[in-house]
């Protein structure tokens, strides 16, 4: 795939926003003002609305639209592929070093660019339901043999379904919000029948990545796994915080709740499909085959290499604790939606679905200190100093994303959190 | 507790809809027009849009607000009780029979009444996440019987935590909406090692009632146990239909998906707690004591006689198949929402919290199909002719509810769906 020109906004080597990625999020000014699409450019964010009331989105599909105009993504979100093909096709012309347009327009470009580090980014969409699913065979896996043993490690559907729940969409949080650690009951202790009650003791990270639904589809009527991708508008990173101790004494019989659901960190730029092209690669052979419903012609992935590290209270490094890939998936997001949808289940523009932590079969690669300290019985040494076994508070987790193509970077920028004590009740 | 004045709006003995009762819902007139807020008295919709707009809602909390004029309840949730008092304060004053603001007003009268008959009820409010609880202890224990046998029958963390999971705010469906059979996995057949695909051969209802939340909370803030009360807006009927062959074979490790989120039907009409006062009653003693955060100084529920009747294609009679009561439930929907935000999980105005299904310890009083038929090893028989073991297709699933108060009836009118074929794929 060839580049487009470079734009006249200055991007570093290794950016992770170069004119070919062009990914979308939501912000405010530091000055203050309502939330607005913008895409992120080197440093700088362009400002969408602006743009659009500038009459620069002179195409077709969105001459017209006023999707750009409104404090979320989600008009933009329903209205697919063409549209969003239209978009990236203007912003990389209007960006690059040989357009005078914006380039040579000093008003304009003043009212358009904000410097990234002074915008304050928001969740992009509104999300109507937020999807989890438990897709990496390595987390399944390992999960399985911690908590019932390597005999059943997998659960015995999970090489026919792409397993799911339901999650929480009201605490979805941007990167940089902070965590507050959650409080509730625990498992009795041993002897006893009373449950504990405290803040949660094992909280963890589970590092994730997580599609935005584009158009959506009627009640009753699903998906093919062939047309799943014309309903992805992109990728985000995620953090799906676990309290493994809240998590372990509720979920039977109906599965995670409270141990979930005091926050998800999002990162805030949405990175298209488009911009993934370059990275697509093979996914996993599957044995046994799936369902007609899941088997794809092609089965194909996304090279995209993932990274967690921690940054203790009052540390200037943080350290590194998981390399893993988004590649390592074993349900690709096609399988994934074609299954959300099999029973004729709707989803909505705006809508979120994650991939579940992502593990890999590679030494360093585990997605969650409950893998990496297996559930507690070792510790994980920090490079920078220290050890963990869970998330302590005042570490910050930071989970960052880029792949390398020739001649530039097309990254996800990070989905971080602090995690703050319990707050007194 | 004393009765209003009588409505000059005739109200028929036993209509579910006098002037004690004043449930809110969102409807459109049948020769169309916007969603617009309205008020269900006898059989007539009042068109709050209207009222508001004619300045009657003349009070110190909403003379100045816009919450009428929109096309979801969720703004007036959002004000809080003071301001549903305020509003059905003025209600009932616009409506009695001695006020001739409105009853003598024929221009407004034909404006602002519309024949219940008439109008397209709606979802009445943007549901931003559906909770469903499994409160029942009877419901609880008999499908833990079912799938566990009677020695763990009960999950060890039941009677300490009202166990709950996220289900899918994008199928909620207003009553009256068909819902089509859904298709799916199904465990394997014995012996063998792939699954089956099909239409659901074991569709099933569940009958529960639902709150919906009026103010939220901050996340990281939970809600006490004492002033849950505050948050709770109404009720309404549900129906949450569930494909048993489908939940039973992808529900483990992380609880029910899409044996679930193809479809559920709640009634139009929300039932305000000041309507449902007549109607409290003591809730279950609990043994063990909760742990204290759901802990209740006074613990009372509502006496509300709940009953399923199902009607199959072509038969003029439904035959009733339960007759339950919503004061059944162990745990009360303000240690529901104690729970759920213990750990600091965000509620906002318009989510919806359902009880789970409500069975009882009378004979004829189980919830579910599944229960009935216990798990298909029985037949139902239906009043009217016929047997069941699960619902058909062309069966209209109708539940309904009433509180008998002294001269006046308290009802929350239907929640009903028909059931259609599997569309074909």
């Amino acid at each position: 795939m060839a580049s487009p020109a470079k734009s006249f906004v200055e991007v570093g080597s290794g950016n992770h926003f170069p004119l070919e990625n062009l990914p979308y999020g939501v912000f405010r000014p530091s000055e203050g003002g309502d939330p607005r699409p913008g895409v992120a450019i080197g440093d700088l964010v362009l400002d969408l609305s602006v743009i659009a009331a500038a009459g620069l989105f002179n195409g077709p599909l969105l001459s017209s639209s006023t999707c750009f105009s409104q404090a979320s993504l989600n008009a933009f979100m329903a209205l697919g592929r063409p549209a969003w093909k239209e978009a990236r096709a203007t912003l990389q012309k209007l960006l690059s070093v040989d357009e005078p347009t914006l380039r040579d327009n000093a008003p304009l470009r003043a009212k358009a660019f904000f410097p990234m580090s002074e915008v304050k980014m928001e969740v992009p969409a509104v999300i109507g339901d937020y999807t989890d699913f438990f897709s990496s065979k390595e987390h399944a896996t390992n999960t399985g043999t911690i908590f019932r043993g390597p005999e059943n490690a997998l659960p015995a559907n999970w090489l026919q379904i792409p397993i799911a729940y339901h999650g929480r969409a009201s605490s979805v949080v941007i990167s940089g919000t902070d965590i507050h650690r959650p409080r509730g009951q625990t498992t009795p202790p041993t002897g006893e029948k009373t449950p504990g009650f405290k803040p949660s003791g094992l909280l963890d990270f589970e590092l994730e990545m997580a599609i935005f639904i584009g158009p959506g589809n009627e009640l009753g009527s699903p998906v093919t796994v062939e047309n799943a991708a014309d309903h992805i508008f992109g990728f985000v990173l995620m953090n799906d915080w676990s309290a493994r101790d809240i998590q372990k004494w509720e979920g039977v019989p109906l599965g995670p709740f409270l141990g979930k659901n005091f926050g998800t960190t999002i990162s805030p730029w949405i990175v298209t499909l488009e911009a993934l092209e370059p990275f697509i690669c093979e996914a996993p052979v599957q044995d046994p085959a799936p369902l007609p419903y899941l088997t794809e012609t092609k089965r194909t992935s996304y090279d995209i290499p993932l990274q967690v590290a921690i940054q203790p209270e009052g540390e200037t490094k943080a350290s590194v604790v998981c390399r893993s890939n988004f590649k390592y998936l074993y349900w690709t997001v096609s399988q994934q939606l074609a299954h959300h949808t099999i029973n004729g289940c709707n989803l909505r523009s705006g809508d979120l679905l994650a991939s579940g932590t992502i593990s890999g079969p590679e030494p360093g690669s585990l997605g969650s200190f409950l893998e990496q300290s297996w559930a507690g019985t070792k510790f994980i040494s920090l490079e920078h100093g220290g050890t963990r076994k869970f998330i302590q508070d005042g570490d910050d987790v930071i989970m960052s994303a880029s792949c390398q193509g020739e001649g530039f970077t097309v990254g996800f920028g990070e989905c971080r959190g602090k995690v703050l004590p319990c707050k007194p009740y």
